[in-house]
């Protein structure tokens, strides 16, 4: 039937006027001042381009996994994942991708066996509480820029896995992986993983380039064919580019007033479409704004 | 590095031994007797043929929403969506197909206007708590295979909005969407529409024919491009489908000793991989186990 039928968009159409002349997110984001925003380093910028033409930018989190953050720079210096590829695509879970299939020996530098980098002491994090019950954690929140779940009594944080988070693949426990294999979240946040495995960013765009991969049919979602995987090109730190062709980007300071609203109409949705506003919000809903500098 | 470094699975390796001898997920699923599965009805089987070869199964939720859902049974009946096309793929949220351009009108015995079937009473429904807060609703679980949330005070009971979940889109309230014009959840659950839209089943088998698509580029996540839809060949209720071609499912049965087994190892992951098990679970990564009937 000839009609704009639709679920209300996660960001707001752009150009709609709400009806309630209410503030959305979408409307929050747009409106928010030049103080509202921090710049990443371009050291902490992974741009990983696919041989098909599309680009993946990965925000990195050396505050929260120091070693294994260290060995992922220096393994993009040393050109380690030129010809690497993406061999593992399981619905809903992750995207994955390496030099699994080689004998590429590791670059100088990089630390064989990191610690267990999966949570850190609480003290010191300067947090932005969620503000709504949390299934995995007995609280989680935002700590500058990234999504955390912690324990204010055990003394624990450590980041969340939620929709585009970046880890390091491992095998079984001590192992904990080098940072060679990394996998991306495509699908349910899978909170089980966290204080398990290493996350060390997230994808900041393009993630649609690894989600709308076509899923690996042979177990865990490898490819069963080899001649499936998706060739990478080049995996570099925006800081190893040249200026002329290296992209910015810039989040949304999370300890800040405009992060506050944000947070609030994330958990309050009153805009045109919605007849009932949850009054709470999953953490993993509750996207940090990160948008191209210009 | 040649080593099957890897994020442990959602399901877990099959054939791989746990170091701790405990059940997963999926060997519970793979031992469970055959009293733990409830078959579907046919005529709750709605199934999509795309053109391309690819086959949606969508189990149909009569009880959560029965003016929507007979709207539906109708309309694929009436084979009104032949010829139809998925047309807008938005990342992280929907993908959603129907017949939107066209101008064909409702087949006989369908309501244009259904009831805003949101929510229903909670009295009556045989319930199993999932037993981890939840960010939405004062309490969520499980109710003949469906993951629910609910409010005991108010009184209140709706399905949640999950990975998978299928939905009728609609226009600003009041209208509540026809069914004519369908969506499936293809990102991190999307609660917030949790009683603000009619939610009418969730994908069973092949949803990644659907999460796989290419995200269209123009708002929303349309396809800017018609030429980019991706046509339906038929969608038909498997009752109205030979028999010898009729696919059958059935589902674990929420209320029965196996799942509330399942449900505790997913909330406590205690399998090889796992080295710190949540105690928490969220209700949309408790996925009810549904498999094809031999």
């Amino acid at each position: 039937m000839r009609s704009l039928l639709l679920v209300a968009a996660a960001a707001t159409l752009v150009g709609a006027a709400p009806a309630k002349n209410l503030p959305t997110p979408t409307d929050i984001v747009a409106k928010a001042p030049a103080s509202a925003w921090k710049t990443i380093s371009p050291d902490d910028l992974l741009v990983m381009d696919l041989a098909n033409g599309g680009r993946v930018v990965i925000q990195l989190a050396p505050a929260f996994a120091p070693v294994h953050v260290a060995n992922i720079q220096a393994l993009a210096r040393s050109n380690y994942w030129n010809g690497a590829s993406v061999y593992r695509v399981q619905d809903n879970y992750v995207a994955q991708w390496g030099n699994n299939d080689s004998d590429k020996p590791w670059p100088s530098g990089v630390v064989a066996n990191p610690p267990a980098e999966y949570t850190q002491p609480l003290k010191g994090l300067a947090i932005t509480p969620l503000g709504s019950p949390d299934a995995y954690a007995p609280a989680v929140g935002f700590s500058d820029g990234w999504p955390i779940a912690y324990a204010p009594k055990a003394g624990w944080a450590d980041l969340a896995h939620c929709y585009g988070s970046v880890g390091v693949g491992r095998d079984l426990s001590p192992d904990t992986g080098t940072g060679g294999e990394l996998y991306a979240v495509i699908g349910q946040a899978p909170r089980q993983l966290d204080r398990n495995i290493a996350l060390v960013g997230r994808v900041i765009d393009g993630i649609d380039r690894l989600s709308a991969l076509p899923r690996g049919t042979a177990d865990l979602g490898f490819y069963k064919d080899k001649a499936q995987n998706v060739p990478i090109a080049s995996i570099r730190l925006a800081s190893a580019m040249p200026a002329a062709e290296r992209p910015a980007y810039e989040y949304m300071d999370t300890a800040g007033p405009t992060f506050a609203r944000y947070l609030h109409v994330r958990a309050n949705r009153h805009d045109a479409f919605y007849i009932r506003p949850a009054g709470g919000v999953d953490l993993c809903n509750v996207q940090v704004p990160v948008r191209k500098k210009a």
